[in-house]
């Protein structure tokens, strides 16, 4: 079994989210070959998601950029996400959406090592998604966190 | 009659909602069965609830979730949402929608028995709509709330 | 000529809408029909008004509910709205939205009054797009309001 | 060539736009002819334009109505354009979207004039995206405003 | 190989986009051609970007306008782009975005700029996402802008 993994990127970005995706895709490349595509912004990614799927025979998608922090950065990011959703339902496949926003941290360094781990942490779980599904379901209700600390459970 | 209900839930989610679902199928047993699928957030359960239906042969889903707090969590909500019409209006099945808004209260307790109590209301809801339509007739107009208690008629 | 009316309403819904459109509809007995669908709430309410189009054979809907009155209830409706939209882009057929916001007025008696009158309005509505289209054109531009008085147009 | 153009508009309207509409109509009237369709409101508009081009074979669709200036309404406005924009991108057709919102102007008198103006050009636009398309191509980026005075290029 | 891409633009907006594309097209002559279609708002580009592809065998669109400063163009401005969002899911062509926002700056001279600015380097864009993938994936990450000077990566 080969699977193939699509990523998506952008120019926007102000961190090279592919290298962190491909830290972990090396990780798992016995089982898993990869695509890269990369577009200029966000709300050119799904339409990559998209022909990654359809023309490059991907089997899930990870999406990734880096939303900018004024209103109509956010007001993108929402036309984009929607858009990767459209993708999702048209191919039955996944598209994990890797999104840091600008705003996440003021500190440029906490940024980037959210981008690292948000992007490496959704690589996986796009493959386990993949290969291994009842990795997620023993996760699941856990406040699990991509990019930051988890946030647990309710009740301890 | 055997009817399947698909179950979808999330990594990202603080409760364990399908414990909480799971403890009314077991009352239906004898008529119903289930099949679950965990995924990251909330953003990744319209194409899972789509994959439930088309693959799996189930006749309704259960799509439990908790957004964050943040403005941010709040938009992703809303796309999932949207996308969660959207595979209603694909296959003509109801999707169940139980989301959990974390700001829903401040204090961990009372927010787990809103989680445990709207996941049990909703299955109970995804069944009925199955299996006796009229239950829920019924209750029209009736200010019924899951979760937290009911509302009730404005004229009583 | 036999018109069939579909009617989804809502548990959550704080006024039984079906008893006040049943008043209109009773009037109109001779030539139309009416089919019911009760649902849990507003999100439910799309894929049920395209069932009842599809699968009963609705030749329009009217699908009430009673949004709350927090954001997260508005973007709900708004959710819900859009998906309504949909329904009836697919099936070429109005589904007219009778949606009365808990915030429309403190007092439960007003609130009640105009959940009665917009759903007995837009009954009419309804009926007189299918049998008498004229009756619309003549009230074009009137500022015609259900539930509350009409505005009327902007210069007497 | 004989076009034809539909013209969709609302009983919720305080402004009789078909009245504006029709006068450009009028003096096209060796090469267009119409079709009108009223409906209650803004939300039914989309399927009114979709209904005008595939069931009464218009090339164009002109849609006018006055969204409120409630939060509700504005909301309204956003649904119903967004669906005017699916009707456009099922049947390849405009539809020109002529909405004055109610809060454009306290004054009823400017605001009146501004709906009159508002239909008026943008009749006269789609009647010349039909019959003329370099007629909108040497206005471009001149900052054309429909209803109230044009702003003009950022640099005269 | 001959590649075409398309222009669509607006008579709403402050400033002649095409002018500024013409440009860098004709710096590609030898490869590219190219069609222009100028519509009334940012509303009317997404059925007239689907034309150009659809009907003038487009490659790739690039769609240009200039949403006003008021609450109501930020929604307009939304609308559009998630209706480009469809038009590029429908096609499975890019539809570059070249949006300047009219608050973006209150000089009209720097707004002028930031025009011309971000037009060229779309345009750009477009030609290399169809001649030379590559030049993109060398500046994923790297923060860069349209119009406005890059903002360069999180970590130089």
């Amino acid at each position: 079994m080969s699977l193939k993994i699509g990523i998506t990127d952008t120019m926007f970005a102000r961190f090279d989210f592919f290298k962190s995706a491909l830290s972990v895709l090396e990780e798992y490349a016995g089982i898993v070959t990869w695509e890269r595509y990369t577009v200029p912004g966000i709300k050119d990614l799904p339409v990559a998601a998209l022909k990654l799927i359809e023309e490059k025979g991907c089997d899930i998608v990870i999406a990734m950029g880096m939303p900018g922090p004024k209103p109509v950065d956010k007001i993108s990011a929402q036309v984009a996400s929607e858009a990767l959703q459209q993708v999702q339902l048209m191919t039955r496949k996944h598209v994990i959406e890797v999104f840091v926003h600008e705003d996440e941290s003021h500190d440029p360094k906490i940024l980037a090592k959210v981008c690292h781990n948000r992007a490496r942490d959704h690589t996986k779980n796009a493959i386990m998604l993949l290969i291994n599904p009842k990795w997620l379901e023993k996760r699941a209700g856990k406040g699990i966190r991509q990019g930051f600390e988890d946030a647990g459970p309710l009740i301890k």
